[in-house]
């Protein structure tokens, strides 16, 4: 299986907080903290919840870039 | 300044691809590559050229979850 | 009135969930099921419940492909 | 610091709706009434309630076009 | 028609700059610009030229919020 | 191998356009047709091109829905 989505970020999910229609769950990649917003049936059909290895996908289109060229 | 972008990843720039519409750039994030297709007018704007020092932002809502459930 | 926008697959209803903020909304297109996250407004708003005709919208941008390479 | 987000829209929010996962906040931005599905972590952090100052933010991949070609 | 998309923001075209697949629009909306970035075959199909009239449209979804926190 | 991405979509490449940074690819999918934005690189790495099967992938939050209230 090949998918066209370029970023793919292997981490480890460190919380999950669960409303009705939406879920927020946060991952640990590398140094830094990745968040997702799916729905609700996404996590609890992948049994997401803290120490599970999953990679967080995201669409070239989705992402942007900022510099920073503040003074030292 | 604060933003509500749940997601910056701090990188360097390694390739930039540009069209007349868009650009693609892509990023060492980490152990990662993250590639952005943004404007072609952010990237001249930006001044965005291999090796320089970005952070990559991404918003919650486009983050997807992927789970490896193969046996091992 | 004509939209940018690509993608319109009409179908029906099939169920909505809502949260305080967010409505997951699940409908039958063709073969496929399609879910939607919209705020709950717009499912208020828009009078959402199974059974009714909608169409679902997807901007080109937002569309990820991918192939099965899997041998048969 | 620069972005390659696009569009930033300064405004005024008017109403913030917290879920458990998702928050809804409410601009107005000049004429218009934007309205943005953040995660209600997102919401607390930025300390969102009616009456302060904000920019909204829209990556250029995902703003549509519609137009009008009815009939006057 | 009815659309569950939250933002519609009434505008003027001022540039369209066509790739091969990809097409940059921008747009005047009151004080403010706002640019997409579409297919090149809903720029062609629309007929988007300066001085058209259009509405933009963002799902809330897609919109961020960023807040000002700097000393005066 | 499992996704959180809600919506699945199985059909056939019809056309594929090529740009510098981007390409624009077109899928049957039942009776629909569906339009993907992505970048060259997804597109040369996954052998995009008329009759390939492959599956479009749409994150529910990438969908709005729409209604008709015209009078029949």
């Amino acid at each position: 299986m090949k998918l066209s989505t370029r970023n793919r970020l292997p981490g480890t999910v460190t919380e999950v907080v669960k409303g009705e229609a939406a879920a927020k769950v946060t991952l640990q990649v590398g140094d830094n903290h990745v968040v997702a917003l799916i729905t609700r049936e996404s996590a609890d059909e992948l049994g997401l919840e803290p120490g599970k290895q999953v990679t967080a996908l995201v669409k070239a289109t989705d992402v942007m870039v900022m510099t920073d060229e503040g003074v030292a």
